[in-house]
């Protein structure tokens, strides 16, 4: 198939397995493994595409179904593309709008056409298919799109589940149909099957077949174990082609981006580290810290001494700490930059260490340092 | 009086007798006619300094009654001062916290000793005074702090008028007294008086028998006519020592920075800007534009064709009318970057046309193009 997508792999660590690599698109290559920031509604909350490339973030997600609400996809068209009207050159990869239709929705009807649903602002009655999510990403321009899938809850029975698999295999193969612009735009597969084996081995196969440029793992961060998660990745990504990217949705604690890479995934994106942030609360490579606690009103250090952002580098906790107090923007500002900074930083430790065959030894040390090892660890 | 504040007069316009000059403080130096963009809690709303810095602010002002609450000014102490505090090199200003007693309480009572009042957060009770009000700036660090002053309501009585007036001059002789630092923060006294001339005089006099290194014309913008603004001002700032810089307070609409300016004014301040800015409207080159109006959801024109800022050379009123649609915090950072150096930009353009002696044209062609000469024209 032909796709503007192209994933040159590197190298695999020795002592881990994971894969060192790079994702060449329409708007500039990225080094994997990689996080890519949310940015929902045409805009990574709070922060500037400047502070964005400050902090190395190559790609960055945006949604499908927010922006075919507001400002409706048309309009994004008519700009140029989501490129154009968010002013953001690096790389975009859009989700499907599926998971949003899942998760927001609690009216919605599920056929072989799509899904039936009500608007989560308005309550007004839509429907998403996927040749309509497919026709909405072709409108937004991105380099990366997903397929239009079905999200199903977790836990699922066996017989839901397949069901559910099989009718996304179908909504695959006429997403591929739908894509018109298949020369700047690359559609990657999400594989489903939730904890189930066999059916995420049905689902590879189903979707590996049909040639997509690159694959996700769908289903998971939904509310499972970590060690299911591990398990599900353990026996699903030996599934997926070596020679394209493989993303894990919805996934963003260190812990987890550390595992997933072990297991050899490529991609990452969660809205953790700035809806976090936009509550007072960091990640440091001590572990969280909640800024807005009164222990910090008079401690003028940064964030995280060891960390080399701008905002450590030049704000104390006391500072921060009273401006998220006080709801000043600014606050949520420089806790935004530093959360995205310091998992860009760790995605950069962890290829660094692929490189270097040593991923399984900065695991030890980081989970060890975060207090991940530590009894009832919160992970993020 | 030894001061750190000095200014520097350069010349006359001919054609309308506005100055123009230069301040010198402790944390650089800032040509006059300038406006001062607000930053209340120790943060000018969205933006960071490198944005003010990249505008040309070079001076800003901050609250003391918002910083004595929020976080404390000892806090400020601690960190260094209020520079460090909120890592801004540049000068600040302080006001002295009575116009927010005034204005923000409305359980107060004024006695010579001060002035008793209930935060405006918490209901608490508190106290301010001359001492107080110097003790918190002195605190702060600011470069140029305000004397105490009472903010009379508008209109008052002659006679309610002449006892504040009188009270005023008691207190700004206490101000003087408290002030334990003046090798390196300047005290301005505040002129009061309303729309009297005799109590403007008997105002000025007091004050400037006290030698302070800057004076501030108080009591306006409080809700009066523009004509009877610019009245007070020709008949108040020949009383103010011409070596010495003259702030208007609370001053920041196009209109009045240009008519303030010809009257010998050389320091402003407002929140207009910034505030207009968070609920989507813009000063632009042809009058105010709201840009979170429906018909700018398809313009892919910039916020003012005429602007050469950042925001105008990368964004369009599609894209931000958007964002402030759906309350991103981007959207409020861009049009307050917009009008910010619209104002700073306005500034320089007079005092261009003062070194020129042209300010009289300016004015006209300025008034003309943003629509002020129109009937029932908004000035801002
Ligand atoms: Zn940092
Ligand atoms: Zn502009």
């Amino acid at each position: 198939m032909t796709t503007p997508i192209r994933y040159e792999f590197i190298k695999t660590c020795k002592q881990t397995g994971a894969r060192l690599g790079r994702v060449h698109t329409p708007h500039g290559t990225f080094d994997t493994p990689t996080f890519m920031p949310v940015g929902t509604l045409a805009t990574v909350k709070t922060m500037s595409p400047e502070e964005l490339q400050d902090m190395n973030a190559n790609i960055i997600l945006s949604n499908t179904y927010h922006l075919w609400l507001r400002p409706g996809e048309d309009i994004i068209r008519e700009a140029g593309g989501l490129h154009k009207f968010m002013n953001w050159d690096g790389a975009i990869l859009t989700d499907s709008g599926g998971f949003q239709v899942f998760s927001l929705s609690d009216m919605r009807e599920i056929k072989e056409e799509g899904v039936h649903f009500r608007n989560h602002l308005s309550g007004e009655k839509l429907f998403l298919s996927p040749e309509r999510a497919m026709q909405i990403q072709n409108a937004l321009g991105s380099d990366i799109m997903m397929a239009f899938d079905e999200c199903p809850p977790y836990p699922a029975t066996y017989d839901y589940m397949k069901a559910s698999v099989e009718r996304t295999s179908r909504w695959a193969e006429r997403c591929l149909q739908a894509h018109e612009r298949k020369d700047v735009q690359g559609l990657f597969g999400i594989i489903q099957g939730g904890e189930y084996e066999e059916l995420r081995k049905q689902s590879a196969q189903d979707l590996v077949s049909l040639d997509f440029p690159g694959y996700a793992v769908g289903g998971l961060s939904v509310g499972e174990p970590k060690d299911v998660m591990n398990r599900v990745l353990e026996f699903t990504t030996p599934l997926m082609p070596t020679n394209k990217p493989r993303y894990l949705m919805g996934v963003g604690s260190p812990d987890s981006l550390i595992d997933g890479a072990i297991r050899g995934i490529d991609m990452f994106d969660c809205v953790l580290p700035t809806r976090i942030a936009r509550n007072g609360t960091c990640m440091t490579s001590n572990g969280r810290l909640v800024v807005r606690n009164a222990k910090y009103a008079r401690d003028f250090s940064p964030i995280d001494e060891n960390c080399d952002c701008h905002v450590c580098k030049n704000y104390t906790r006391a500072y921060i700490r009273h401006l998220i107090k006080c709801n000043e923007t600014y606050g949520f500002r420089l806790t935004t930059y530093h959360n995205l900074y310091f998992l860009l930083k760790l995605m950069e430790q962890v290829r660094n260490a692929i490189r270097e065959d040593r991923l399984g030894d900065f695991r030890e040390a980081f989970f060890e340092q975060y207090g991940l090892n530590q009894p009832n660890a919160k992970n993020f």
